[in-house]
């Protein structure tokens, strides 16, 4: 399925950095998809050679024109291919016998048209390979590199100027939605550093691309539009790599509903995991999910100013009361800390405006008026009392108001100069060029201060990742552990045993054949005994009345066997009988249940949930893609929302928390290591004993592939 | 606590459309507090006579000045109070005197700050009642009536022209927090009817104000920023009232959070509910609650459009496929249906455009480059095949290239006349006049498509409401049903005598003062039996091994009845003894839990959640204020999270829903009908047995108060 590539940047390096640039279909209408791409290159102030490639004219946008490719006698690095689908293969075999360091097909009309185009498709992504030459799209959008003067998009949302210079990087599938992101940062005046539109990415995909944005020393944030993912561990590399390398992802996938994942299928030819999962992989790899794209560009702004909180805990000053509560109740709601100022802090602030609220928010009320410069003294005693990490000071139209702003600057001023280690929000009704004034100072500017916090809160989380020691490795699988076999189904006894070989700890039991080996086995365990019916035949015992619990005696175990093996003869008749399982009865702890699925795009998935209603009603349950250690397995065990039951509740003792850790850090390196024979693990009931007293499985099955 | 007024709008009044307007404290100083509204005034080209009052001058900022209000030789109708804090007793006097219809109090340094404040405000406040003065304030930013030429605020924020004249209204406690909202309604071009400001309350409150503007004809949809609620039934009479008359009331609550309600209490003097409690009011209300400046903006812009969706379909049309996904995602976040195009609609668009996804979201693709027009004739194919209440078309920056846009307006204009019944967005990168021009049409125009969304959502919700019959009547108290008494704790069989007498069915039982006498019972109710010790001084009656479960035979009865009264007697020495009770062992069903509570704002409150982990580790209750009637009770069972419990999960029956909506629909009257004797009632567990099969109480207590 994953077709190799080398992931130096090679392969990418012509789209976003190329010495010279050829357009197979270039136009001398500048309105035209042919004719766009010179436009903006001349525009935008592109440096190297642009061949326009048009058999008809002489000369194209005042530039020489070639009737081929082969008759630019120079190297070209980068050709852009702007024909009609039927004329695209021609274009990218004339790209190989170049031997050109790129192809980019801007060219619609194959796989996510119909499986005429799928299959056209299939045949110039042969040849770009056969012939060595990465291919981008088709139906991409183009590539930017600001600061090269590479602008070779065909878009309509690019009049006057190209977007600023700056930091964020951004990968799209998605061609449209990428020009969106573009033009909404010029609107913004957002700086971007490159950008790339991967379309129907047959060749070079979105993971290959990160993985080249992520190394650029000029991409210090990274936005990515994703629909579907072709190259899972080359996407969970690229991550990584920018996690260690402090700059953060921030991801808007798209598909995420019923609805929509049933449009991604139709739009681009691309497959859509399952939701949760994917939600799963981004946690774990601390990329951080915008759910819409005013989030996306928000996070990614608050991101370009390079300032991650030292700590959640955010100082909030307003002159307004009321917008200081909602400040309060936003800040909690997105998981910071409102926390109270010292009382020397405060006391200073009530010296300085007696009617002030204090303790934070700080509210310097409507005296702002009659004595603007008041807001500066406080901020500055807000900051440096409080030790907070960010801070937002609210003064609602204030920026518009010159007379009033204008003295209140100098204090803005220093307080940033004299707190560069903080994230500074001014919320502020503002023109374009005070907020340009104020970022200049280092201030981030907001309007709403709802988004400013939710902004914060991903800087934060940003921030503990950057500072995360490197994942944990998983611990190793026992040297003996039993393998799992393609094209078996284990039962109870055989899955317990190979749990057990895993090193999950299982409840003590045997296997007995007859009435008189379970009386046996019985003493050798001990009562109260659980006895079960065994076969792989019989996958729902309890539904056939196949489990007996509370067995207390011999005369018990002699009568259960002779039960059990009535009713499976009755319910199940023909059903190939292991035998009887006699098992220590587990009393009190809290059931848990641990499980391996293999998701198609990432392989062996671990998931962890409480029992009960939990599971049933709530679907109260979280993965993690194995292998992974023990703070991973951690963070499963805390985030659902049964946690409580495992810390006690009415009484009942806290559980032994390290245990379950322990067994799901194994259970994920053993599931990683079945490689694809592992179809799915569930073991159900895992009960968790008392804090210090272990856990064990009660039931298990194993189901390979 | 509450004040009597009266609610026709007359004490009202004067604050919105006042006949003259004196102010005492005018200044000569336009940037002055008492300068400003006399500027404001005349800038708002204010018809009535103006008087300045300022005994220093002759003239203030060319009016006629007056030494005091009494000087005024005509009658004033309502007065601006700004000066400090001391002078204003004298000036509400002053009021009294004249016989003015409202005094309006900007001066802070009253309950806001401190004791003395608090006890300064009693007295102005005790003045103005006296002289029969409605007073708005202190610590109030004004108030606002555009068509009026009202513009009576010191505020900063409106420099050169008033806002435009619209029909939102607004009523906020915050001054600040009010202008804000107003001067952010300017930017974006949002009309306003009129807006009022209450600060500290001490007479006019938020519910008053409300009353009045609900009744307003120009005010269509209402806003309201609330920290506390001084008179809660009128404040709910208003909310009922706004919806009769189909203007929805959209609030901001501030003090969510805790740190928010920390800082509640000391910015205006008022006491704010639980969150919980506050949440359930506006639920029951049928009023949408916001939770930022922006979505609170955002959906009174989309109200004040009035094409509220007639149903929660929503039709997507896009020129970039992925933010199609990306709108489906969010629709269907939002509680939006994506319902799919019917067939031959989807063959007309296919036949307009053969790349287009044309199943709902419809896909124009980049064809809208070389065919702009298409995207006409496959919107109006979207809205007539689909029967969409709503539709949102994303166009990215399409709205910012002239020529191009310029091919679509006529296209767009024709849509919106065809279906003047839907409510159709626009998502567009616009210029305000491309905007106005849109809004124009009919169309809301949003920038980010999920705003946009999730204003539909509201709408939708904002229909429901308007087109519910009117809330129906609680179920009446039966005669017989017995009161609660003031100073009383009732014991489990107490209680479940109030409880039968109320219609609510509990467990067969009887009390027993010998183990003799309980025999009589036990093999009157039959077996299995519950046995309890029943005493006043023992509330937790399990925790003393109380409760005997089970209880199968008359041996089993004599036992228990010395087993209970030992316990008792060992455990709680002294405890006065009422008996056992016998009670009929309930088996299966769902255990729920009923509840009262009496909230200190809003009275009886009924508590539903479902039993065990549910309420115990996830708090997953909801409440309602009583009394209520069968749709609310549904509404409140339906909205727990674990209601697939009384659906009926792993193969268990569904639950008798309609025996839990009439208990607690009877709990409500009753619970209503005490007054506020009440203190709490804990029906629990309140067991739901399969359909057909009735509820019942199993234990109980009542706390009266």
């Amino acid at each position: 399925m994953f077709h190799s590539a080398s992931t130096d940047g090679a392969r990418v390096r012509a789209f976003l950095k190329p010495r010279s640039i050829a357009i197979i279909g270039a136009s001398a209408d500048e309105t035209k998809i042919g004719g766009r791409p010179i436009r903006y290159l001349r525009l935008a102030g592109y440096q190297g050679p642009i061949y326009p490639i048009n058999p008809g004219r002489e000369v194209v946008q005042g530039l020489k024109s070639y009737p081929t490719l082969q008759a630019v006698d120079a190297e070209v690095d980068l050709v852009v291919i702007a024909v009609p689908a039927q004329d695209v293969l021609a274009a990218v075999e004339a790209c190989a016998a170049k031997g050109v360091n790129g192809a980019m097909v801007f060219s619609s009309g194959f796989a996510e048209v119909d499986e005429a185009g799928r299959a056209l498709q299939a045949r110039i992504t042969e040849a770009a390979r056969k012939g060595n030459v990465p291919l981008l799209g088709p139906n991409c959008a183009g590539t930017f590199n600001v600061r090269e003067g590479l602008l070779a998009t065909f878009t309509s949302g690019i009049i006057d100027k190209p977007p600023r210079i700056g930091s964020i990087g951004m990968v799209s599938q998605s061609g449209a939605f990428g020009i969106h992101m573009i033009v909404l940062a010029a609107e913004r005046e957002l700086g971007l550093s490159m950008c790339l539109t991967t379309g129907n990415q047959s060749d070079v995909d979105l993971s290959e691309a990160l993985a080249y944005i992520v190394e650029d020393p000029e991409t210090e944030v990274i936005v990515a539009i994703i629909e579907g993912v072709i190259n899972p561990p080359r996407l969970l590399a690229a991550f990584e790599a920018a996690r260690r390398k402090r700059k953060p992802v921030i991801v808007l996938k798209l598909g995420r509903s019923e609805a929509g994942a049933r449009a991604a299928a139709s739009h681009t030819a691309s497959l859509a995991g399952s939701d949760e999962i994917f939600e799963a992989i981004l946690r774990q790899n601390n990329v951080y999910r915008a759910h819409s794209i005013e989030e996306l560009m928000d996070v990614a702004y608050a991101c370009s100013l390079k300032r991650f909180p030292i700590n959640d805990k955010v100082g909030l000053i307003t002159v307004s009361g009321g917008v200081g509560i909602l400040m309060a109740d936003q800040a909690e709601a997105a998981g910071l800390q409102v926390a109270e100022l010292p009382a020397e802090s405060q006391r200073v602030i009530k010296e300085l405006l007696p009617f002030a609220a204090a303790r934070n928010p700080v509210d310097v009320t409507a005296q702002v008026i009659t004595h603007p410069q008041l807001i500066g003294p406080m901020f500055e005693q807000l900051l440096t009392g409080g030790g907070f990490g960010s801070a937002v000071c609210f003064i609602t139209h204030i920026a518009r108001n010159k007379d009033l702003f204008g003295k209140l600057l100098p204090h803005f001023e220093e307080v940033a100069r004299n707190h560069a280690d903080r994230f500074l929000v001014l919320s502020a009704l503002a023109s374009p060029e005070t907020r340009k004034h104020l970022e200049g100072m280092g201030y981030a500017v907001f309007e709403d201060p709802g988004r400013a916090l939710k902004a914060i809160s991903a800087l934060v989380k940003f921030r503990h990742a950057f500072e995360a020691a490197p994942p944990e490795t998983a611990p190793a699988v026992p040297s003996g552990a039993l393998a799992v076999q393609h094209g078996h189904t284990y039962d109870e006894f055989q899955a317990k045993k190979m749990l057990l070989s895993a090193g999950i700890p299982c409840a003590a039991e045997s296997l007995a054949t007859s009435a008189q080996a379970a009386v046996v086995e019985a003493e050798r365990i001990g009562f109260p005994l659980v006895m079960k019916i065994v076969s792989p035949d019989i996958q729902h015992k309890s539904e056939i009345g196949g489990v007996l619990l509370n067995v207390r005696s011999v005369q018990e175990v002699r009568e259960g066997y002779a039960t059990l093996m009535d009713r499976a003869e009755t319910h199940a008749p023909g059903a190939r009988i292991a035998g009887v399982l006699l098992a220590q009865q587990v009393q009190g702890g809290v059931e848990t249940i641990l499980g391996v699925m293999r998701d198609p795009v990432y392989g062996p998935m671990v998931m962890f949930g409480l029992g009960g209603v939990f599971v049933e009603v709530l679907k109260d349950v979280t993965f993690r893609r194995a292998p992974f250690g023990p703070s991973e397995a951690r963070r499963m065990i805390r985030e659902v929302k049964g946690y409580a039951m495992l810390q006690g509740v009415r009484g009942a003792p806290p559980a032994d928390e390290d245990a379950l850790v322990q067994a799901l850090t194994r259970l994920s390196a053993y599931a990683a290591a079945q490689g694809d024979a592992l179809e799915s693990i569930d073991v159900n009931p895992f009960i968790v004993l008392p804090k210090g007293r272990g856990a064990l499985a009660v039931d298990a099955l194993i189901q390979s592939n």
